[in-house]
């Protein structure tokens, strides 16, 4: 017996109507690569869309084609967020951060037909345009008489006189739910880069369940500033969920610095923002040095990699803002688990809070984790055994992009190379990246706990422990340390510091002062290249 | 190109099993029909469930099978929720307030072959019984030792006796997302009841947006009590997205009058009660004359009827609760609008803010609607103009059980019935029934303008408005009146209260003085019996 209900798709053109119907006068802000501030809103961004894909019909270019981004968070982005996937096209967005050979090879991989770029990117393209023959239109996204003359790229047309002069009309197509939306390449720091293909079905079951209460708790009463880039992982889907809920827009462009996020937030009176902890902190560093505050910021969702308990505590006790502390993958859409505290852990003093808020917390409706052994046994939540974390649910990859072999799932599940605890209310908290923990004696050393240990020095700016080979523990931990400043700390005086805050076998065998540490694209530590620099290394005997 | 993500089915068994693995020891909390306080949690409530769906299979119901329930709100009917539609069989919520005539017809119509029932109904079971030659089971939702011997009802078992020695263990069916998952009949004030047929993902996609900020809000921070019966239409959809989001339930049986209620919410610290107004009033009533204030309550959702202007402002102004006004029906699951503000409203002064209260609120993503005249054109938004209410969504009914004849969908539409208004802020404010709106000399009169206003007079209890036939004007207003006890309100005084608060051609005709108002199973007025009781009734001339 089936249920008699309307059989309305799930698709992402249905949220930009909404926006438009029911939120149009709300502000979408920009800041420009210009420089200058920008206003729009829902209605705009909707109606310019709109004619977006009247300007892919009006190129033919075919549903199910990819069309590639290289872009800061901004208006025009977001017209491509939904003007390519509600067309029917697929939505590419290329990280800019890569070296152009990687680009190359993603270009490549995704046969994107057409590729839209900053003009802060235009030596990239310069750079990879002979290396890219799938793509067969290259569109400047600025106004008309910003084009160069002598951009050296075959055809350059630029956005606003590419698709402003198309009609606002526009019929919406009634697409499978199924159909591919929009695609984003992992990192890669092994291999080549893999790509997840999101549908229409994924993207919007991600964007309700991103907007819950418990989870971003997105509403049309919020102001909401994504400094995470929409290039990675669509900015963690929070365009799709501020159009379901139709707040405001706050974009802040290529100016990621202290000083110019800070102004953003202050003059658009901003309640939510969201991005990883490098990008926090240069925030935190730009108010502490101007003493100054933040007087609408309430809450702000960090991921991408584990938030120092020191920023949490930064954030909450310094300043009033709430902090969410989030995990997920590309594979995820991205979000996993986010921390927010239970009915029960309201009451708890202020430091038993903060023991909960470092943990990444509590799964989300749709996204079913476990803990496995080595031999895939499932791990008791206690919060001490930890085990190989394993996720599924309908925002979660069953593969990835023309992926020729075995499938990545591991009966059902996708294994997310994470190393994780869970406890008995459900908080999950990462240990460590299943390759980058250290294996001494037989018992597991999570890198990151050596890590924070080391970050919680005053005198420490960066640090990442990695595991050396010795012939008798197998690995021992070596902590790769860059001091602040004028910092004259030793070596002895850090090892110190690890009296009483670890088990005595997981201080690190030596400390190993460097001038800078590898950063991937995404600001995270790439252990592979840092492992290869100090391949000549030998533990202190 | 098809999106790679996992084809993870929508199913209401996930909700359940969500809730047991993160939010396990979270309290439901029930006052029993014995009038003690039972204690449960989500981890109880799942396993039960499970031990239920092998109740359910021992007895071979088929999948698809219908198992009602006469039932108030408690621990036992919540088992049921998911242990019926999780194993694949249809829940079937009975109205206990319908006539048993009325029951007979609609247990015979939906071909119930288990019915479950409180005690309290057992003498509407007994009235039945003999009428019900489809049901094969009837279970008591009492402990074994509570059955009675002479109950009349052949082979009567207790739901204890039945379900509590089945294994907890079970493997909810993967079943389709579109299958039936639950079933509830309106109240029909009109014709033969007529069933809306829900499914797994209607109700699922329901569960999500119910929860969202701008919808109930809901959190693993809330204790939650629906004073709205989980007979009707499934409690709003509040026990799926409690168990979607972990929150503690709180319900309170059969005891509905303002001192029990009062004492639930404050003895299990609910921060959100759901119901209709009738309710409320008890317990304004209740807290008025104890001088009482409520500690923890602090959003209250009201629906079911147009909830009186008096009521959000006393909730407002007296106990600082912020009333969440929502408007809904059977055919949308039931969740179509719900008023809360957005951002630009915020630093409105108090009684702007109170004009946007009033009204039934905004589109919850995922609903669409539109206001037409009687050709069927769209009417503009801009507050002022009326027009049928049509809305489509994946939650809204395609069609009835069993309904034969044209689909009541209008160009997939569906007709809510309701006149309407809608404002430039997408905020939709009902003005009428379609069947009650008045209409004299060409224009509309509001029943509800009109009821409104008799009910802000201290004097008055309640109000209905209702037109009669004229020879001139086709119809005229009159308001019937319950007055309060002891008052000596006269016809004069209140035709005279409307001076000045509606145009001079809308102000009742007459008067007319009553002891009661007749109500429908749901507390609305039944105005077609009004107006049959009026039948002799000539206006003045």
């Amino acid at each position: 017996m089936l249920g008699l209900m309307q059989q309305q798709k799930l698709l992402i053109s249905d949220m930009i109507e909404f926006a438009e119907k029911h939120h149009g006068d709300t502000d979408i802000v920009s800041r420009r690569v210009e420089g200058d501030i920008h206003r729009s809103n829902w209605a705009t961004i909707a109606a310019r869309s709109r004619q977006l894909a009247n300007a892919l019909d009006s190129w033919q270019i075919p549903v199910g084609d990819r069309v590639a981004t290289l872009a800061w968070n901004g208006y025009r982005h977001l017209e491509l967020y939904f003007g390519v996937s509600g067309s029917g096209r697929v939505l590419h967005t290329l990280n800019p951060r890569l070296h152009p050979e990687q680009v190359v090879w993603i270009v490549n991989h995704a046969e994107d037909s057409v590729l839209c770029f900053d003009m802060t990117f235009l030596p990239i393209v310069q750079k990879i345009l002979q290396d890219c023959p799938t793509v067969k239109h290259w569109v400047a996204m600025c106004d008309a008489d910003k084009l160069p003359t002598d951009s050296g790229v075959p055809g350059l047309v630029s956005y606003e006189a590419w698709m402003s002069q198309q009609s606002t009309g526009y019929a919406w197509p009634e697409l499978d739910e199924n159909a591919a939306s929009c695609m984003c390449y992992t990192s890669g720091t092994t291999g080549n880069p893999k790509a997840a293909v999101y549908s229409h079905r994924s993207t919007l079951l991600h964007a309700y369940a991103c907007a819950l209460p418990d989870v971003m708790c997105l509403s049309a009463r919020d102001s909401v500033l994504p400094v995470v880039p929409m290039f990675h992982v669509n900015a963690w889907g929070i365009p799709y969920s501020a159009a379901m809920v139709g707040c405001k827009l706050v974009f802040p462009g290529p100016a990621l610095d202290g000083k110019s996020v800070y102004e953003l937030l202050e003059a658009e009176k901003v309640t939510l923002a969201a991005g990883v902890p490098t990008v926090w902190q240069m925030l935190l560093g730009h108010i502490k040095a101007g003493g100054l505050r933040f007087n609408f910021l309430k809450r702000t969702v960090i991921g991408g990699s584990a938030c120092p308990p020191a920023m949490i505590q930064a954030f909450n006790d310094d300043y009033g803002v709430e902090v969410l502390h989030a995990w997920g993958m590309t594979e995820l859409s991205p979000l996993g688990t986010l921390c927010t505290l239970k009915n029960k852990h309201l009451e708890l003093p202020p430091d038993e809070q903060m023991k909960i808020r470092l943990k990444q917390g509590r799964a989300i409706f749709g996204i079913d984790f476990k803990i496995v052994d080595e031999l895939g046994v499932e791990q008791p939540n206690d919060g001490k055994a930890y085990g190989d974390l394993l996720v599924k649910g309908p925002w979660v990859i069953r593969e990835y992009f023309k992926q020729e072999g075995p499938s990545p799932l591991v009966g059902g599940w996708f294994p997310t190379g994470d190393v994780a605890t869970v406890d008995p209310e459900g908080f999950m908290q990462i240990t460590d990246r299943s390759k980058d923990v250290i294996k001494s004696g037989g018992e597991w050393i999570s890198s990151i706990d050596v890590e924070n240990i080391a970050m919680a020095h005053p005198d420490v700016a960066m640090a990442a422990c990695i595991g050396m080979a010795h012939p008798k523990w197998d690995e021992r931990p070596v902590v790769v340390v860059v001091k602040k400043t004028g910092s004259a700390l030793t070596a002895a005086e850090l090892l110190k510091f690890y009296e009483g805050k670890i088990a005595k076998w997981q201080v690190p065998d030596d400390v190993l002062f460097v001038d800078s540490i590898p950063l991937g694209a995404t600001g995270k530590m790439l252990k592979t290249r840092l492992r290869e620099q100090l391949a000549d290394y030998c533990l202190p005997s």
